[in-house]
């Protein structure tokens, strides 16, 4: 049976791989040494090489105006383009995709807001020459999800900045690639987590920064969204059926940023406490199988084929601090859209799905009335959304949470600022790729949640948005 | 610091322990063996006594009119009593407790409802008298945790059915004790999962039932209610503050069959799956000492005592079938009650809180608008609601669903069929007691849960509620 199964995946692996330009092997292990001990299991941590150190609260000169290049112009990118040519110092200088029509379409979006022409890149190694060009500050990475470190990696070492749709890494040892690069080159890394700048979410995160919900205890995220159709379209879904490849193959949370980033700015982690280890259990996977029995009918090999990727994940990380986070992941299933977003402290309660709800001392036991609601909402409105929420609205983006994402990075990189998301939120919040596939592979064994900071996670005093001094 | 923590539980313990009768002894282990096999903590199964055989779908005589016996009269035991006097069949012939007074209360309730009294038991160990008694057919034992697996060994050892209040055992050790005792009695021993008989809860399973939700990979209940005020009051809140020793020494889940009850029912445990092994992480402890901070000040030992147990729990379970069930509990957290109740199948999904909502393909990615649930809800109803339901909302006991389990449990023990649950689900579910907590010390390591049917978990086919054939 086994045998079998894995005949399967090889045979769909094949059958997918047919394709004119060359994507990271969906087979690389890529792992890192795994030991157990104690009950837990653990990835080595690789030793800071000698004058390397730390780039927590990294400022870099002020950029006045930030030349970007775009690699990756699928979903994710096309719209990126088009909400730079709504953001004040920028230039758009490059576009790089292997499928020219969706460069030119690039174009278009640029040439409609009456911007100059951007270099054009459609090679499949492309990308290697637009890290490598002289004029531009930027490397903005949209692409599938194991060219994400590769290119960050390549762009940093050509003194790029570089910010990389999620997750920004695909295993432990990607994690570490990115912080080592980000240490040496002293260049900012930023994963575009942008359910961070989503208008609720930064408004409980003003709550929780403020005191509203007391001790902050134990939070939820998740990504729970039906992607069956995306998976099993080569044609309007992901390019060349990249995520159906990786999820054929593996197990675990593969995509589990967007609920984990909220809740890690609310608690803190590598600014006062840090997650410790984690849980992971999966149930079997039916949702694909049977997507893809309605579609191709009962006998098509994407039938046929044993999915490793479980309809649902569950993860429980605890923190050093004794806070716990649960964090969960099913795109195949038939669900309304969830990212969770829970927030439990010792005086109040928040909730984002299905329809936003807080609950405050001493009248916890029921959510705010409407009118209670909406003025609390107004009161704690966080700053960023009330400078630029309005036009965030507008542009869009998810609702606008996309542009206040791509405000904020280019206003930190123009004022030379720290960036709101570093390379450890990327190596940390990635991170839980390989580890909720190891831990599911072990029967749900706790491991060890790597501190990508290497001793200093608490130095900074709480996670903070940095704001330029007035001239 | 360790030490200190001990001592300080040990000062509440023997402070709290100054009362007149003799409760279970709160630090006792009753642990069985513990074994660690493949990353996996395993307890040791007892084999079964020669000549011994299960339970399942266990049928006893039928007894035309209940003889009933009530053990512990408090929150759960008064309100009991008061919903037997609306049922046919039954005679309420023993009324004990510690507390005089609570007696007498039961009593006149019996007496409003133009009942005869009963007889009455007020010392510390009459609940062994109770059990001994000749003209009692039912104990039904409401007494505080740590004596509900006790009464009922006699119970059962002296030829009573027992029914006994959530959890039915507070320990693995416990667990097989009710088991052993039901197959070698061969008596009826039911957990009042009261749940279970939720309208919501019924008309769900119902519809996973017919097959509405396709197949049911993943599921959630929980406990989230606020029970700080109860825990931290000697006079309105649990006996002797029995709850609050229990939580002062105890982590883990221990209070797991709301949520779980009626999840297992629709995933079929031990009716053809059952539950593999779990991983539970607990949050660290603040919620009750702000309340008691808040009720008794800084300095009392309310506020010092280091409870044990973590604010929130959450607890992954697996099933050999690859279904994966989530549960939680938070009693001392300000929150909005909260039982999840999520059920997510690969043609629908259902969720209970916070408010009743269902999904269903092809329109799976919102909830039916009110009009077409009412409709759906309605055409679900699940049977026993639509013969009991309208008296069950009458009598009451949180909205109808306690009279609808009495009710069920009279009807199959008038009937002689087997009852809805059976000793194992008692096992089963409360199990998660102890395991949880052998999970949560040890990082959440995986822990196996033990087959009670030792081997038989695949032999019923499915979960269903007996119906006796029409004369």
């Amino acid at each position: 049976m086994n045998k079998m199964m894995k005949f399967a995946r090889l045979f769909l692996l094949i059958l997918l791989t047919g394709c004119m330009i060359a994507l990271p092997d969906y087979t690389e292990a890529q792992s890192l040494k795994l030991k157990q001990k104690d009950g837990m299991l653990e990835f080595a941590t690789p030793k800071r090489e000698k004058g390397q150190t730390d780039v927590l609260q990294l400022r870099c000169d002020p950029i006045p105006v930030v030349r970007v290049a775009f690699i990756g112009l699928g979903m994710r990118g096309s719209m990126a383009v088009d909400r730079f040519t709504h953001l004040d110092g920028v230039e758009v200088v490059a576009l790089c995709d292997v499928r020219p029509e969706y460069v030119q379409q690039a174009q278009n979006r640029l040439k409609n807001a009456g911007l100059p022409a951007a270099q054009e890149f459609t090679g499949a190694e492309d990308w290697k020459k637009v890290c490598e060009l002289d004029n531009v500050d930027l490397i903005y990475n949209c692409t599938p999800w194991l060219l994400h470190t590769p290119i960050a990696v390549y762009a940093m070492e050509h003194g790029k900045h570089v910010a990389i749709e999620v997750p920004a890494a695909m295993s432990i040892e990607e994690c570490w690639q990115l912080v080592n690069t980000a240490e040496k080159t002293r260049r900012h890394c930023m994963m575009l987590e942008n359910c961070c700048y989503d208008f609720f979410e930064m408004a409980t995160l003003n709550m929780a920064q403020q005191g509203l919900f007391g001790e902050i205890m134990h939070v939820e995220g998740a990504y729970i969204h039906d992607l069956r159709s995306l998976n099993l379209d080569d044609k309007t879904g992901y390019y060349d059926m990249w995520r159906l490849k990786y999820n054929t193959i593996h197990t675990g949370n593969p995509y589990p940023t967007h609920g984990l980033g909220p809740v890690c700015q609310v608690l803190n982690i590598h600014r006062g406490d840090k997650m410790d280890y984690l849980v992971s259990v999966s149930s079997a996977q039916k949702g694909l199988s049977v997507a893809a029995a309605e579609k191709f009918g009962k006998d098509s090999e994407y039938t046929q084929t044993d999915y490793a990727l479980g309809d649902m994940n569950t993860t429980l990380i605890r923190t050093h601090k004794g806070k716990t986070i649960m964090i969960q992941h099913d795109v195949t299933s038939p669900r309304p859209y969830d990212r969770l977003h829970k927030i439990s402290g010792t005086k109040g309660f928040a909730q984002k799905y299905p329809t936003e709800g807080i609950a405050l001392e001493p009248n916890a036991h029921s959510f705010l009335p409407k009118e209670q609601m909406d003025s609390l909402m107004a009161r704690y409105e966080h700053p960023i959304a009330r400078e630029i929420g309005e036009k965030a609205r507008e542009v869009g983006g998810h609702g606008g949470m996309d542009f206040m994402m791509d405000y904020r990075l280019i206003y930190c990189l123009r004022n030379g600022l720290p960036l709101d998301q570093d390379v450890y939120d990327a190596a940390e919040w990635s991170s839980l790729v390989e580890l909720t596939e190891t831990s599911v592979k072990h029967n749900g064994m706790p491991v060890r949640i790597p501190d990508f900071t290497r001793g200093a996670w608490d130095r900074v005093n709480g996670f903070s948005h940095a704001v330029a001094q007035p001239k």
